[in-house]
């Protein structure tokens, strides 16, 4: 993007964020150790933190700043990783491998990974609840619980999630891939665009060009997830690649085709963009975020 | 109770609390199908309704009434019984029957089952935040969510899980059995009163009554569990009595002796009691209630 160095925007938010979980994670020293100790190891395991960045971005937008959405923005990675944890569990996709390092269960057990899944979920709560200190109008809180449960239930993640398992080692249409990949992964990218505008103070016609721009976007970085699994390696993607075909997944390039798939995650990231055009100058983060979501190798 | 019709009183509160629960669930007409269906499988298997029926009770006795905070009412019941469903789980403590039926994983599989509890935890916040429409002061909603979070976690629920689990097959202190009750059980009981007495608008005073008497009935309440879980049959418990000792679990009469626990469970109560004195004659059914928890058979 012109002259916008995306790199240098992403490591300083990351960062940011990655300062922020560790201050909202509960102490390693503080009972029961063993939960927080696995809270801790999934999280703090590295990864793109897109969500809170998404959540920061959207605060941007609108002319809000990463203090104002920052608990919310923790609250987003901490439901992404246990949905992660959840996912990986043997009754689930039965992963060992994640971020590069062995997964939750792996280390802690099947029983203190859900529980550890479950303490997560609940905190992400709590931080939106503590977010309301920080804005200007705190009944928008009210608001930001209820997109994000609905974005991580089942007519969000979880719904997502139980088609996807529903549907393993079966053919399935092109809606039914596309149904689960805009509930598993899509609906939780998007409402993290929505209620970092929503935090900071945009108004309905902004939150409108974000919602339907994080749409967009959420879709594309699923079909990008799919063709990476099939061309990616263990080494850049730091799970085993080709596991969706190992586990007889659908996948957008395999009923689509890899060039269709290229031009669908183009097509979409270009309407995004030009959605986008309604911040002007403050849009140059999510327009630089929305190409990387394309061109990223992992 | 003087006067006071316990059984009616819970009968009625009952069918409200099941009349919200059926409408606030998602239709299991409505896809995905199969999670829907495991959801209302454990929330509508009947159950005491112990902690909706004590956040109405909680609203009742600042002066409100069931209608102002029935959607956290539900909320609670929901998250108890996701703890359930994950508890039962074979990775946890491997239950085939609860409340007299089989457990949600023997019916649905343990990758529903777990989506199953993690949509009802998710869900409980949406309720929560619904609730905003009922009150005089929505802002009241961020301290109901984060006192919530708080009495679920690692703080609260998950935390005396954890204990409970990391425990099993061990000689445990009395102290460290106190912990696991306080949070795994007592902990969401006196949520339960706090949030309804905070949603209906009771003072500083009443919250703070409310609560230490919150904190003595869910106490009571488990060692009442406890003593009837070594006493109980399959048929009045609807699930295999005797199974903490089988599952080498220590209780209250283990470490306390069975005469001891009903002493202990009755002076709590009783204390319960004096501290609900400052609300007069709207403490009946709370009262009525204090009583219920050591005479039940179930």
């Amino acid at each position: 993007m012109s002259g916008f160095d995306l790199q240098a925007y992403l490591a300083e938010r990351r960062a940011l964020v990655d300062t922020a979980l560790e201050r909202h994670l509960p102490s390693e020293a503080a009972p029961p150790l063993t939960i927080h100790r696995a809270m801790r190891y999934s999280v703090m395991a590295g990864g793109k933190r897109l969500r809170p960045i998404l959540v920061i971005a959207g605060a941007e937008a609108v002319g809000g700043a990463a203090t104002m959405v920052m608990p919310t923005a923790c609250a987003l990675e901490m439901i992404h990783t246990y949905s992660l944890i959840h996912d990986d569990l043997p009754a689930m996709d039965d992963d060992d491998y994640r971020r590069g390092r062995l997964t939750n269960h792996k280390v802690f057990g099947d029983a203190i990974a859900i529980l550890a899944g479950d303490a997560l979920l609940t905190l992400a709560f709590r931080l939106i609840a503590d977010n309301a200190d920080l804005v200007s109008d705190p009944r928008v809180i009210r608001d930001v619980v209820a997109e994000i449960a609905d974005a991580a239930g089942t007519i969000g993640m979880v719904g997502g999630q139980v088609v996807d398992i529903e549907s393993e080692g079966k053919a399935i249409s092109a809606e039914t891939l596309e149904y689960i990949h805009r509930h598993k992964t899509a609906a939780l990218i998007r409402a993290s665009l929505r209620v970092g505008a929503r935090l900071a103070g945009g108004d309905a016609k902004a939150v409108a060009a974000i919602t339907e721009a994080g749409s967009d976007l959420g879709l594309a970085f699923q079909i990008v997830d799919d063709i990476l699994d099939v061309e990616g390696s263990l080494e850049e993607l730091g799970k085993t690649a080709g596991s969706d075909e190992r586990k007889q997944k659908a996948t957008y390039p395999g009923i689509h085709g890899r060039e269709a798939s290229r031009r669908q995650a183009k097509m979409l990231i270009d309407r995004a963009k030009e959605r986008l055009g309604v911040f002007g100058q403050r849009s140059a983060p999510l327009l630089a975020l929305a190409d990387y979501v394309v061109e990223r190798k992992s």
